[in-house]
């Protein structure tokens, strides 16, 4: 029995994901900031830390998973100078030995030390490019909007390490590129801009962001060209589009919307390098700072921000994108007569056993619910395909299964083997590229 | 290019894992207690907690995974009882608006909290069954041994819910079995031994401890029967076995053995139930706490015992079960002239290429290292199977490559497609049952 509850939503949510997620009984607040992550959830996060394994992995961009201490020490922080002016948000505390450490909420330093310990790296084992999806921790003094703007987040942070900064872009693009993958594999659209560098610092720098009423950060973008940058670095946000590199050649206006950031790129150069003394050593023995870059994706935020984006909801409640939704299909009974509940729950059964395996089936079998209940469940939970088997199904010419594809609401009557055909194709649709 | 560096054992390893896993590049210390996990341990943490999914998910027990907090509310373990007897091992911390928090060790608090928040459980959605793998801090005093006893750790710990404490025993009964084909599947010999609760507390209780020198943990067992049990909780620890329930009949000597704990078995009864007000209501509607188990596998530790355990290593290094090998294997090119060299690279690719795609394989073509060199290397990391594409591949007639059990030391002469046939035999006997 799934530990899942469909509960009233929370007092406090202001964000339609955080609503719809603690409703749904995906996430469950145990303090500010803070949140269960129950069974569905942690499929959804499951995933889509799967999707970004399998992109980052991919040539030529070949990065390696490693998982850092989320305790971090203080030291490091104070090597990079960060320890200061990283500010409040960095949650600080003494061990029982009185040794200062600090919750990582980014692992510029760690990495940065770890790189350096191996001493001066030669061409031939640069560059390196590593990450990893661990829960991080920012002491936000107001977290809000449930995974928007929490305190502890799962997140994807990539680091990587180079001779030139030449060939750090080239990995910038790389990622980029990754990116690209990984988004388009969730359906869902966004801007890449250019913004500036916050407490990380940074050179070149641009967030990911999608389209979103309830989006924080705000991006100016030209409404007949391709030009679109944050609010923050662009030199103007209304008026003609005034953009030399805007597709427009001159004739667009400028407009502003809101968005969400779900990643970010940044080309940080030599200063962490700098800091702890990691370096290479050219073939005549030279030695300079690596350059290096930093990537992420907030892994538990983009959960959110599939529900927050265009098409993430309606009014019955989420519609994930396939390649995440945490089960494939859940297959309802109607009510009936005991015998005929029996016989319903029977041909459920069946079904479930002549679906493909790799498929991810719930049956719910529940006889003191009514079917309109049962439905609107499976319609807030957000399974791609609901599957309802009633009197139809014993029909004894042509039994039939009533399939209700959520995203669109359309319904179509199917006979078992149908049913079997058309969700492992729409399943191979949703796949890898 | 991998981030790994075979360097010199750390001065304090006092343990051979520590010492080894340091040695061939999967772990560096970042603190006391702390480590680093470089890529080749997280490979082999991803294939231990992708084995124990599958165990704790397989019917009849079906867990489901979830993810707590790992900064976790002081409040809840007031209410446990739990803050002042847990000592000074709980870590502890305010965070910026001055409520305190503490570092997760273990998550009976959280989980109860939330099992009760959904009110009174019916029998339907009894038992409840959760369990989680996230990283857990406890803060030692004197951490040691590397991965065997660190502050930060990577750990299972599942939590069941149930109305009677018959239907308590038969999951903790279920998960017992689960460990069972974990440790199988890992080739590790293990004692299930009757135990004390310690600080979770708890009426019946196991430890599942793999014998071994390193161990710190003691148990006492009858050399012709089947009595084990932790030394703290036997009558006697030497002399006639006088244990009525052991199969020796009176006629065993008891004696003593080390071992290491990788996993426990608790049935907690009602303790955090009633603290936590976790009830269920019978058919006549009668409230009753809820009875409680809570389970647990060091999935950090576990890497290390593997080491520790007999077979798991040998004097040239770590010796893995394939089941959680970072690499299925290694093929190494021998060194020669300019030509020689590239036509084995060329080889090498081409067998590379011939290979399963399944199979998880590293080519070290790396040609200004000798192959003596490559090869203690390639010993020291442990992949299972060794292959070296020398002058012999080149031959027209019947080119060969040498294949090395890196467990039994066997050297083979194959040909490519025979090679192919081999590893993938080997894998599919070291797939789950």
């Amino acid at each position: 029995m799934l530990l899942r509850a469909v509960k009233e939503a929370p007092a406090q949510a202001v964000s339609k994901s955080h609503a719809l997620l603690t409703r749904a009984g995906y996430v469950q607040q145990s303090s500010a900031g803070m949140f269960r992550m129950l069974p569905f959830a942690e499929r959804v996060l499951a995933k889509l830390e799967a999707i970004v394994d399998e992109e980052l992995r991919r040539a030529p961009l070949r990065a390696e998973k490693l998982r850092l201490p989320l305790v971090t020490r203080s030291e490091l922080w104070e090597k990079s100078g960060r320890l200061g002016s990283y500010g409040e948000e960095l949650l600080r505390f003494k061990d029982r030995r009185g040794t200062e450490f600090c919750l990582g909420p980014t692992f510029e330093e760690e990495i940065t030390d770890l790189v350096a310990s191996y001493g001066v790296q030669s061409s031939r084992d640069l560059p390196i490019k590593v990450y990893q999806t661990t829960m991080k921790f920012r002491d936000e003094l107001r977290p809000r909007f449930g995974l928007l703007r929490g305190r502890e987040f799962l997140m994807m942070d990539m680091y990587s390490f180079h001779e030139t900064e030449a060939c750090a872009l080239e990995t910038y693009a790389d990622v980029c590129d990754a990116y690209a993958r990984i988004f388009r594999r969730l359906g869902v659209a966004y801007d890449r801009v250019n913004a500036d560098g916050g407490a990380i610092g940074g050179s070149i720098t641009h967030e990911f962001q999608v389209p979103a009423e309830m989006g924080e950060d705000e991006v100016v973008y030209c409404t007949s060209g391709d030009f679109v940058a944050n609010v923050e670095v662009a030199a103007s946000s209304e008026g003609p589009c005034t953009e030399p590199s805007c597709s427009c050649g001159g004739n667009g206006e400028l407009a502003r919307r809101p968005g969400i950031e779900i990643g970010h790129t940044f080309l940080l150069g030599t200063k962490y390098a700098e800091a702890f003394a990691a370096e290479s050593v050219d073939s005549k023995q030279r030695k300079s700072p690596l350059v290096m870059g930093c990537y992420g994706i907030g892994i538990s935020r983009l959960m959110a921000v599939l529900i927050e984006a265009e098409g993430g909801s309606d009014e019955d409640g989420i519609i994930w994108p396939r390649a995440v939704a945490p089960f494939d299909c859940v297959v309802l009974t109607a009510p009936g007569n005991a015998k005929a509940r029996e016989a319903y729950a029977q041909e459920a059964r069946g079904l479930c056993d002549q679906l493909p395996e790799s498929l991810e089936v719930v049956l719910d079998d529940r006889w003191k619910d009514s079917l309109g209940h049962k439905l609107a469940e499976a319609k807030l939970v957000g399974y791609p395909d609901i599957i309802i088997v009633g009197k139809r199904a014993l029909d004894e010419s042509t039994p039939q299964v009533e399939l209700i594809d959520r995203a669109t609401g359309e319904v179509r009557l199917l006979s078992v083997s149908e049913v079997a055909a058309h969700l492992a194709a729409s399943r191979r649709t949703s796949s890898p590229l």
